[in-house]
């Protein structure tokens, strides 16, 4: 159980050993199929997404079922007979998932229980929801089509939300993949400001490697598993571009998270992997030269090299032996910085937590602070949610986050005036005498899985709520990161304690000593219990990538 | 005569206690109104606003009387009658000045009575220009129509200056409003350069109150008014992004003015502000925020909330009696900075000029000096320049100044090789032999009153003079400060001295000696007689915001 | 022998003297023609640029002549007759180029001789490259036009390389000229991560002056020529923004060649210079403002004004007498640096070089060293590749190169996995089950002489080789030249020696023993023996700005 990731720094090697997360094999294979099932799920979940109230979920609910009929009966007229099959893989996941559950029923002590059932509702969740994702990809029936377009009209008034499909992937192979979320700049104007940071996300098998390469890119890795061989949960690798990086995942059993915060060197927005070990596949850049220059270069006949670079064909993430891992298991050096100093990694969550109650913890790495955080100006944190409980609404005073849910499930409801405001000022005429206030805030809210992704702007008021089943654990990189603040709006240590009764009563007008009164009836701290009348209907407990045992 | 600017940074209160200037309510009560009167007096200005002979200048003038007489006759035609009450509306400004004028004349002291009757004209002059504004903005006559088409083809050829109608309401009410300038890359490619700053003025009656807010910008507030309680003129303010803001006017007859630089932290070029106490106007973003966040978050039910965030509707800028006044004037204790070290507001004119001679002065803050300004690299500078007098040619260095004209009238005219030369160097073919230089200079110019911004681009040699009857005061903004340095083209401090002759000789292709001769001929230094046989057609003193008794 | 450059800082003079190279002036007066035998070279020429085999070669070289031989029968249809004093022109390059050989045929030095040679060559080279620059401006023949489209497509493919012809005359005289390269993000999208930097070289013929003026950027220059009176070969000039700089060449015989590197402080991309001595050609900008001004300004009439700045119409490059130069020659107090450290040329040939063998050097100035180059964060390099050899493959880890050739001939390969690779990639959905790559590297090739530039970004792989016959002297500025390193990826210190070689047989499918002999069997490091079978068709040896003698 252990991964390493090589930097090669100047001539230096580093070897780090990252934890993997128990997500085995065989239920990957398996996830891969279609249907109007699948439609129908895809419809349910939508209805569940969007905030509303039991009337308009049943109404929602209704539709699905409906346009599910709809579909099967069209099926059947199209395809003739012969459906049989399908039965059986459009029940899978959910198969699985009862599989997966009974396993758990048979371990004994409760808390490996619980967190074994946590892991399977998480597979299921995935397979499902990439199972719609290639629904959706197809788009060839009606039911798809219209849902994506209010979806497209739903995001252009959201563009702070991603939901986990929005990761295409770059690299793809059976034992894993590297996918990275789109352009922020393509997906809105308003995203511009961090138009040159990118969000990747790599996942690998149990024993495997990632082929060495380089990126023109600078970035942060952040280890989002468990504590491991010597490589600890919430470690952050700040890895400069150009570096030569390779990984091992050397457990048996889990899978490998590691969230990536990437920016490009070259051209804004824009990275690539440079492969020079390697074959057909992932082409060797030394194939691009001339066979002159490289018999040259390598002062060998070119059959020789031929052979060299001719025979990988398996891809960017493969299968690495026993043998192979241990002996790349064997060295620990670490790796070098820039500078000189050292620039191994460090862990977030040894630290204290910048804030905390019995209801979460927030850790923050600030480039104040670490050395390898400070020529990106990028923060990285660790927010941790109890289930049930609440972050009391806050902004952050100049940094921009970008926020991967890592663990758990939740919402969040954020107050933006940029949405959907520009095009009413523009050519609107001021009128004589008239009161204006440029200013209007418009709801953008999301319900958060693993694997979704949200985006905080700075100076933007957000509550962020964990499900009543499920501890919400979130990652996030801070764009702009040294010297930002946390302003909380609510609960004991809110902002406006600050600002004299006379200003609250003139802003409110209202006597202070109601506005005082309302003003103190929330007697915690940052973390808040959270509305305890909702979330009700899902009945799972849902895992997290993170062991939030211990947390 | 007190205002208060609360900054409210990490947990720390800070209460500024800034001036206001006598600028009595009533005044701005009765100045909305439009009349074929303002079209005239519009076109008037225009004539005088480019420089150009005496003949021109009447013929112009006589243009604006018989398109003056036009419109009348067609408002006979089409309204018929009952324009009666019209003409009490029109001369309004001209009787308001009337009877300023006449209160000034019950004075005794000559210094106040000249500042008594400079404030009567600047105000007579802001109405007129607001009646301006409000007549293109209408747009609904020939005149006006041909006047902006002709304004917009002068405005792309000079990109450079702003009219003070350029500043659009953000914020308005009775009590004073907020302005900000366009965006400047929407106006020229060719200011893409600064495109992430934005310049706003904030006016605010006698004994008002701002809301809290905060703001997604970092900004720098300069106080453009006279000594006062606690806060000298002059006074600079860095504001850091997300701190929370609120000011009060607590003079009882004076306006309080305070010009502001922002750069936007999330989307270039744009900003808004945040204002989390208030109602319905300005709206409070906690009303984004689901009934069971909200409840949740205050522990406080939903009726208590509603009743809270639903009373406020007069918008940004109120009326505070005098005991919420006092209340609010209390505490003076300084705002930290996010360093940690102390950030308060330090007097731009408290320190030794950086040029001076008995025509004029020149004050900068530079980044290299000020810890506050450093990080944004800005620089804020005041520039007074006596009246007949002008500030000698020069440029800066590698700094782009954002200029605000402050007090009295004058003019500026600047070399600029960008303008009008992109497309006749497009497409050019190189003939053989030929004697080719890439350049050539267009001459900037503008008229400049109270209230007008202007840009000086780097390396842009520039020359600003105050009209006959005036004091010139001009605040600006310098983006990329640091290390700048001004360098005079004439003068006995110009730049040409440290050419040697042979040099000036071979540049001229005249003798040395009559170059030398000629670059001597100016004895003075820095602020120079400017040219004297003009300007003498205007007969009012003009007054300032500033106080130029003193400076 | 000897130039001078003027930077004038603050109120400093600085005299900076630099060398020239023997290119005589009564050479380039004749250099101007154009025939159908320069559409020929160019053919030939083009042929040869392309990297091919030798049947393909011999076939393109046919076409060429297939179309001179058309072109020539075209000529003597349409001319009629009369065409024989073309012939003298047009052979007048190759004519002179016998007449350079035969001249150092007299001298009995070997090495001089050679040196003598070289230049003969690169002499006739750069005419006939000017020529072909002539040729292509007309465009108003089937065959370059056909030509020029092929030439575009390649480019589309190619953003990377600039042949000499791409430096456009900004400032052209008798007497030299100033020349910059389109802007990057012009060429191409890929280039916008570089879009604020501008490459410029200027030329000046023995004994000339250089006009006084400023500039709204900051700039480096690097003297690309021998050691001189006072200034050595290699030097490195930092020039803030808005100094005022001016040069004299106070050699008797050799031109000025100074490569520079600018950084627009106004508006992205875009920079002018600013001359205030002048007249007519070049225009003083002080004519721009009005006669009042300057009346007032210089406290001098206006018709002596007028001569003052009516007379200079020679342009920006002029010829200056001995005694003029005698009498600009004899200060020779140094720059200061803008924040008052002393900021004087430096020698980047004095230092050790970074990387050297019996095959090459490369040496490099890095922001890290010198403070002068440290808020541009831009380094200065020369590498230096002996006759046959070439550099190893490499590449830079953040910094983007933007190299210049200084001397000889060669080319350079480059892998890239950004061209070509955009519209492949979007819109494609992802299959199931699908193993995904998203990397496939262009070949990036050019046949390099001097004056061509070609630019490396960050993380790609280059191979740079040296002509048989000559060697290839590059001078480069690196953007983001901070912390960068070079990676060699063969040779005795390639980066793979730290790769454990269980990584390498799993990323290359191939036992570890056969990988490592491979990877040992070059036993040279960073310079090696380029591919010997190439590069024999060409006779002449070709020479340098630089004199590579003692290099």
């Amino acid at each position: 159980m252990a991964i390493k990731i090589c930097l090669l720094l100047l001539l230096t090697l580093s070897l780090l050993l990252l934890p993997i997360h128990c997500y085995t094999k065989h239920q990957e294979q398996e996830e891969e199929e279609e249907s109007a099932e699948g439609a129908l799920f895809e419809c349910l979940v939508k209805c569940d997404k969007q905030p509303r109230n039991e009337e308009e979920l049943t109404h929602c609910e209704q539709r699905c079922v409906n346009e599910y009929q709809d579909r099967k009966r069209q099926e059947r007229e199209h395809d003739g007979g012969g459906g049989g099959g399908e039965n059986h893989h459009h029940y899978e996941p959910e198969q699985q998932y009862k599989t997966c559950q009974s396993k758990c029923g048979r371990q004994e002590q409760g808390q490996q229980r619980q967190y074994c059932q946590q892991k399977c509702q998480w597979q299921y969740e995935k397979q499902k929801r990439e199972q719609q994702g290639r629904e959706r990809g197809r788009g060839d029936d009606v039911v798809t089509n219209s849902n994506k377009k209010s979806e497209e009209k739903q995001e252009s008034k959201n563009p702070y939300f991603f939901q986990s499909e929005r990761f295409v992937s770059k690299y793809k192979t059976q034992e894993g993949h590297i996918k990275v979320l789109e352009r922020f700049s393509k997906k809105s104007e308003l995203l511009k400001g961090i138009e040159n940071y990118r969000l990747a996300i790599l996942e690998a098998n149990p024993n495997t490697f990632v082929l060495p390469h380089h990126c023109d890119a600078e970035s942060v890795f952040v280890v989002v598993g468990r504590q491991s061989y010597n490589l600890k949960r919430g470690d952050v690798m700040r890895v400069p571009a150009g570096s030569i990086v390779y990984l091992i995942n050397r457990d048996d059993n889990e899978r490998l998270y590691v969230l990536k915060l990437l920016q490009p060197v070259n051209t804004p927005g824009r990275f690539k992997e440079y492969f020079g070990v390697g074959g057909e596949n992932p082409e060797s850049f030394f194939r691009t030269f001339s066979n002159e220059i490289l018999e040259a270069a390598f002062n060998t006949p070119r059959e020789r090299l031929e052979k060299l670079f001719g025979q990988q064909r398996k891809g960017v993430i493969i299968k690495a032996s026993k043998e192979q891992i241990r002996a790349l298991s064997q060295e620990t050096e670490s790796s070098r910085g820039r500078r000189g100093e050292s620039w191994g990694p460090f862990n977030l969550l040894d630290q204290q937590p910048l804030f905390s109650s019995n209801l979460g913890q927030y850790f923050e790495a600030s480039p104040n602070d670490y050395q390898q955080l400070k020529d990106l100006d990028v923060s990285v944190g660790f927010m941790h949610i109890k289930q049930g409980g609440m972050v009391a609404p806050y902004y952050n005073s100049r940094s921009t986050k970008l926020v991967f849910v890592v663990g758990g499930s939740g919402q969040f409801e954020m107050a933006c005036p940029h949405v959907g405001t520009q095009t009413k000022q523009q050519g609107r005429k001021e009128k004589q005498g008239e009161t204006r206030t440029d200013v209007h805030y418009e709801k953008i809210s999301g319900r958060l899985s693993v694997g979704d992704a949200f985006i905080i702007p700075a100076g933007h008021p957000i509550a962020i709520i964990a499900s009543q089943d499920s501890n919400l654990q979130l990652a996030s990189f801070g764009i702009k990161g040294s010297y930002d603040q946390k302003y909380f709006l609510v609960g004991q240590e809110n902002i406006w304690n600050q600002v004299e009764s006379e200003a609250k009563e003139l802003s409110f007008k209202m006597p202070a000593r109601e506005v005082e009164e309302i003003f103190k009836s929330q007697e915690q701290s940052y973390f808040l219990p959270g509305p305890g009348q909702r979330e009700e209907r899902k009945g799972h407990n849902v895992a997290s990538i993170l062991d939030f045992v211990g947390f």
